[in-house]
């Protein structure tokens, strides 16, 4: 019998119809990735960027020249820009505003064909803590509310550049799904007095069928109410509702859960094309007791469903108890 | 520079981007169909679907026999099964049922060749005629609170079948997006005391910058703050909350509407992978002063991009000024 369940911190329904059957192995046909394509990020073609905000650079060496681990650049064709006054302004019925923001890409290797679960474990680290820093930076524009700081990885997961990087863009409105997280969560603690997130953890935790890995800081579960076969988060055990906030020692074990779990899908889906989303509290607030930020990871394994895109509503034929159970089983 | 718009029913911005200057041609690469595979639906393959719930059969021939000029079948696959009782219940802080509703699939035509836009306007008649007569007979089973219709239409927008059809799941749910579309409504009615909808129809219609397509009955739109580039709406004119209240002229004056818009659509982008959904209020309730049921057509142009997947924040390359634009300027 397939089964609907509900998100427990936003209204949404999905079904569960693991009837269907789909085993990792089903998913394979979706890979298709091309090889050997040139590489704007590639070091060495440092003046095919627009100039770099930041660099990590072990010799020392001059911006925007070869000898860097790491590199920051704005997107060459922003969504937001910098430039300007956000000029609310209303036309009739509707609402407007002036596209302020920043457009961000995080180069996380000069090396074009490894990705960042290949990396080793400083050069993770190298990536969470440029997330951070690029945070704590863009925050003193007041302007900014939120930054989103994502993953598309692979051809099919709408990468338009096969070399390995994530995006940050940082806006003057918070988005949607974030917005109702913080509704649900808050609505949950005006309830119980407790963080939602904390709960979701306790009880997986106890009921040890979703969990992928547990570590001392860090769990990577199998969220209840998966949209797509092994969407994957990874949350902080601890309460932190803002990531900017996060520390060494936690960046250490942040990227060491990351890498464990890219490993377990790498192997179980032959290095699918993926997404993730890092979901944190608006930059200009203040700590939040409902709220605790998580990474979101979604390997693109349907196609693209458009009606789940005209209705919120998911169909996943793969139960997240037997993603869980198969992830955990790979060692790493 | 680029532009944010919040869409003034749900909480949701979006960026319009058109310095990216996408024109219609800039999205051609991504159609690729295959052509002439074999058909599932095809007349004379009648024992390769369930025994069907419906049809139209102009020779009055028996049930599952060729000679039907419409069909609908429950999905050999189906997401959701009538049988067996909703069984709410939780698990700690989670929430689930049995996943019991209907999953039924309406072929258009017996022709494998032929797609909804291309079939006559009687054929067309007959699709939107059927799509009211399944919501007024599922309406009977009150456990299911909504039916979703829906259309994936080429590889790209997720069709497994490319043989034209459309799809109705009903659920004992209302889905998400739709309940926002409630709410977002609910509360513009309750400080203005008319409907969203009804404003919307006067404003575009007064700025006549992104209709479409004007007629008697209907009028067809790009939305203020479209998702995505060419992204049309189709509404009725007049006040209606539910679809299935729907009669014979206005079913008529629909598929007119709804032919005209493919045409412009299948000429501006060669025939574009799309999908529809029918927006309308649950079925359970009585007619709704706020709600204005309505057809959201999105030709899938740009690949999934996963962030905005998983932020519900998009980035629109085409203003929905300059598309209007471009599809009123194309006779059909």
């Amino acid at each position: 019998m397939p089964e609907l369940r509900k998100d427990p911190i936003v209204d949404r329904w999905v079904i569960i119809s693991s009837e269907r059957g789909k085993r990792p192995t089903d998913f394979l046909n979706i890979v298709e990735e091309k090889k050997d394509i040139f590489s704007p990020f590639t070091a060495g073609n440092e003046d095919m960027t627009p100039p770099e905000i930041f660099a990590i650079r072990p010799e020392h060496g001059a911006p925007n020249t070869p000898g860097w681990t790491l590199r920051v650049v704005p997107n060459k064709y922003p969504a937001l820009r910098v430039e300007g006054q956000l000029n609310r302004r209303g036309d009739g019925i509707y609402d407007m505003m002036n596209g302020v923001g920043a457009h961000e890409v995080i180069i996380e290797t000069p090396d074009k064909d490894r990705t960042l679960g290949d990396l080793d474990i400083p050069s993770i680290e190298n990536v969470f803590r440029v997330f951070k820093e690029r945070i704590l930076d863009l925050k003193k524009d007041i302007r900014l509310k939120y930054a989103m700081i994502f993953k598309n990885h692979g051809f099919a997961a709408g990468a338009t550049v096969k070399h390995s990087h994530s995006q940050l863009i940082a806006t003057p409105i918070i988005p949607k799904l974030v917005l109702e997280e913080l509704h649900g969560a808050n609505a949950y603690y005006n309830l119980k007095e407790r963080c939602i997130f904390c709960d979701i953890i306790r009880q997986e935790l106890k009921d040890n069928t979703r969990v992928v890995y547990d570590e001392e800081f860090f769990i990577a579960l199998e969220p209840f109410a998966a949209r797509s076969p092994f969407e994957t988060w990874i949350l902080p055990k601890e309460h932190f509702s803002h990531y900017e906030m996060i520390d060494e020692i936690r960046i250490r074990h942040l990227s060491i859960t990351f890498k464990t779990v890219m490993q377990k899908l790498n192997i179980a889906l032959q290095t699918p094309p993926y997404n993730f989303v890092l979901h944190k509290a608006p930059m200009q607030e203040s700590p939040m007791r409902h709220y605790h930020w998580h990474l979101e990871i979604m390997p693109k394994l349907t196609r693209f469903a458009g009606f789940e895109w005209g209705t919120g509503f998911y169909i996943n034929p793969t139960s997240p108890e037997d993603a869980a159970q198969f992830l955990k089983e790979i060692g790493v």
